[in-house]
């Protein structure tokens, strides 16, 4: 059975992972690492896991985590998995990199988001990992790049809209809002209960790191730049996040084809659900779960679309995905180990 | 002392008045009245207040109001104030409706977006209760119509930079995000916290009453006609709301010349907190005070503006600014009541 | 494969009795019932199961879905079960009831805490469905009265102590807090956002109907009369029940006896997880699990114990005790479909 | 006017009390000293006080602070204060310490619960300022002692039991349960949302500090020695407390003596509102204000009663008991500055 470790196990991100991979019937949860928790069991940092684990953290070791995984996911900050990477691609290892590393194809837009790359030939090889949009290159990938939270909501609508050149690019406007584990384990008075609770607020506001990452996508989408307004904003709860988008469309279009647009691009995706025109989508109804909900209107007068996109940050923003594109990546059904039916409430 | 009575007193606006009026130095409170609790003390129904209020609610009976209140506040569903108000007046009394009855000028607008009006002559005397906005009528008026929360939070900050000229108003989006309290006392799964916990959505995306009444009053200040998009979403907490707010500006300006016009605008106005520039607000600021609190940010490459504003929407945004134009209307100043420092958490 | 119905499936057991049961790998779902949701997809009601359940509601109908289903389910208010299940029984169905209409064996009991009871002759013939407790005549049964919740969470723990005779009986006092998913969703304003958010607060203070059910139950265990004191209390949050027991020993015993007491008597249990001495339990632990999880620490010099213990109300205190139930009355492993990987937030 | 400063301004107690002077009438807040925030103004880390306060945080010296302030509110970390007070004293200050380094009458009952103790010669000059118990203590008094949040909220219902000696104090179990701006502003996983969201359960099962104080002040009630069983718990929200307390009765008592006792004792008590039998309290009825809310019921077959307490642990249970104890040292009426109407919710 193939072996998969986590590097960074012990962040929510990480945690995520042990808890989708511990749950998988394909695989086999080998290796943890935590710089933090190194010698503990994983089940004593989340005790809701007590019995279940059996795996205790170690520190990272590139010889013992290639002895010890086939597959490995990266749950670490930027900067740290682009040292880590190329040794675990040597040791011909499937590599799925949750930080911002490998997401960029153009090394300099890296660079001016975040801080200068030391694998910047490996960028050409990644594969950027948002899984129905660039499944067939998931495929045959080593190393996946997978995607950020907010990129997710915002792309995964837009992508075939552009694709079919009906959105004026020059319009595009995403109100984000995301829930606190976004913003990891550790620890900050943004989210302490005592300062969030009964609290929302933008931030953030003069430039997020996701934007360019989005960006970059988009533009690849549309063939011509692409450069959208984007506002994020932090809910008082724990997990999910909710994107509404605004833009001019090209054409008057109607309702229908706006929705065949999207279900036709996502007609073999089990994880987009496309709703009828005019219902709003709810965090609450993917919490948990990997599903990207998708709702829209029209106003006709004004020939502008809102879109609404709700997944939970946590798992088809993060984890869930990482996980689909490792089955993609071993050529199995992108659904397994994902498809528990959601909590009702 | 000026007697002053609450039409609608146990619903969450009016019990807010209570509060407020209760703990006015300059007025008494002295008639409540309840469909659903005539007869019950009003520290049953809200036992926070116990020991503190000393009222009974009573049955609503236009003579009996009349006696026991020089000022009245009607905090009831719209469509019952348009049959009660003109009895009020003719009886001399000071009205604030919080209702949508007496906000609109052109009751065709009112009509469209709720139904046909049986005192429309009064709609030409009724002031539009934004207080900052609209103070100089305000004193003089007999009747308010005391303006929507989503209204309030839209417009405050739009209406210096319209009247300035500043924004194109055909690209104005208002993505604002309101509290639960805001939709009101009435029970609906909407509101069952098994239902809102971890829960972020869009609602009414395909049209709510409170847009009418914004573009209304946003015409009158630009001096031509405003449609803006608006998308009200629902928080998962009581109390607060917020606007992030898109347009693009009509020329070139500066951070200092949008600051300079909401200050400038807003220089003897204690309840309008203009933020540094790039500062996000949070509605966690203005919990429990009639404070409107503005920041914003520009997007030079684009010539875009995004402001970001937040109410309590049940202060500011309903009974808090209702007491600040009873304030207005009696010659007092307009802080009397609503002064109370805020809680740091 | 064996076919199931759930009865009342819209409310909240109910819903999560549908979401166990389709993810249950050797049961099919193909019957639900809802008086007020007769003829709607079931997955329009709780839109998170979007395209993952493909039942509809029907009214309730003996006949129909004694032909549709061979367990069922009943997820309906007390005194509805019993004029429902000599039918189904009458029709070889194996009946899993979440109401109290078959948790007594004393009809006296119930009649003294509900009302009259229209089946009493079945309640010798039911089984108390306390999983771990009751096995052996679950596994021979045709009819469970499924615990509540509060039972579930007091019993548990002190149930080997008791046959062990360690505890006096006269000292037992539960301090039980619940979660609001407990009250069901039908509209309160107890579970109204506005009022539970920041609210903590004991109810039903004068009596409360699962005391007299953990009487009968703790009665046998101890072999003499047992009257508990328990006081149930609201958090403000959706799922997730404590109760916090105290009571004096009966003689001088070590932690490690204690620890050993649980232990044994749950030693094939893989529900209960015990915890070690001084380490104090937390919902969140077992949230959206089936879990029951035990903590304590002794007084000496007052020779008292404290036990904690947490369990998901929805979970093992309702429906997935039901379904473990329906697990061991037709042979199966009793974790099948109640094994997933807990969430680490 | 009476000069007040505040010495640890910016936790979450200090700055409770920051918003409580900055309202009162009769006094002016003329100083705020903080380790980690000397030289900013208090209302940068506060923002929602804006343009409310206008005094800057400075670092603590003893001569400045003798010289800018009257009173001296103390809200640091126990072992702080005790090297602090004297010089305070000397300079003829009246002192008001939050910590518990001044609660306790028995200098070896401190130094077994926290560590030893420097100005043990002060502990039989301070008074332990529960303000309705000790009033005419606190009168006189130069240095307060300000209580513990859990023990104002188990003292204060069972001091007047005790003194009518009705109770068995062998018998008496306090379960506490608080919200988590009790753990105050410093950053632990314990108050992430991420962590206490949908999560309740009890800490310090082993032992926490609040036990011995409250210990010391019911033995002295009751003349003889009183060990309660104490067990806190945390709830997943800010502001809040409760505690449920569970006592036999030395005798037969009638629901109307056991109210009759708490609301003699307490006639003159503002704060203090007794419940009438059988009703329960609710942390959201005291949120934000300084009232303690007491309600109870009678076991009669056991003779036992169940009390139930609750405070806002941030003003009752800290920095608004500790201002009614200013205004009574000074000669006020104890509710000055503490008499706003609370929210309705």
């Amino acid at each position: 059975m193939i072996r998969v470790g986590i590097v960074g196990a012990t962040g929510y991100a990480g945690a995520e992972l042990v808890r989708i991979i511990a749950g998988h019937p394909n695989v086999r949860l080998t290796a943890l690492t935590s710089r933090q928790y190194a010698g503990e069991p994983f089940e004593k940092i989340y005790p809701a896991m007590k019995n279940l684990i059996g795996v205790s953290c170690e520190s990272f070791d590139t010889d013992r985590i290639c002895d010890e995984a086939d597959v490995i996911f990266l749950a670490l900050p930027h900067k740290l998995p682009m040292d880590i990477v190329p040794d675990l691609l040597k040791n011909s290892k499937k590599v799925i990199d949750l930080s911002a590393d490998f997401r960029f194809s153009d090394p300099a837009k890296y660079e001016a988001a975040y801080q200068s790359h030391s694998s910047k030939d490996l960028l050409s090889k990644s594969v950027y990992g948002l899984s129905e949009v660039f499944t067939d290159q998931i495929k045959n990938a080593d190393l996946v790049g997978n995607p950020g939270c907010y990129p997710t909501s915002v792309i995964l609508p837009l992508y075939p809209l552009l694709k079919s050149d009906l959105i004026d690019v020059t319009t595009i406007i995403a109100d984000s809002k995301s829930g606190a584990s976004g913003a990891g384990r550790s620890l900050s008075l943004t989210t302490h209960i005592c300062e969030i609770t009964e609290s929302f607020k933008a931030y953030k506001i003069t430039g997020h790191r996701h934007k360019p990452e989005m960006d970059e996508v988009l533009t690849a989408a549309a063939g011509k730049p692409v450069d959208i307004t984007f506002i994020p904003h932090l809910l008082p709860m724990s997990r999910g996040m909710e994107s509404t988008i605004y833009a001019s469309l090209k054409k008057r279009v109607t309702a229908e084809e706006i929705h065949n647009c999207l279900a036709d691009f996502y007609s073999d995706c089990p994880f987009i659900r496309i709703y009828d025109y005019g219902i709003a989508t709810d965090t609450a109804n993917v919490r948990g779960t990997n599903f990207c909900d998708i709702g829209f209107v029209l106003e006709r007068d004004k020939n502008r679309i809102i879109i609404m996109s709700v997944i939970d940050n946590l798992v088809k923003g993060a984890s869930g995905q990482a996980v689909q594109n490792m089955n993609i990546m071993l050529g199995m059904d992108e659904t397994v180990g994902l498809n528990a039916i959601p909590y009702p409430i």
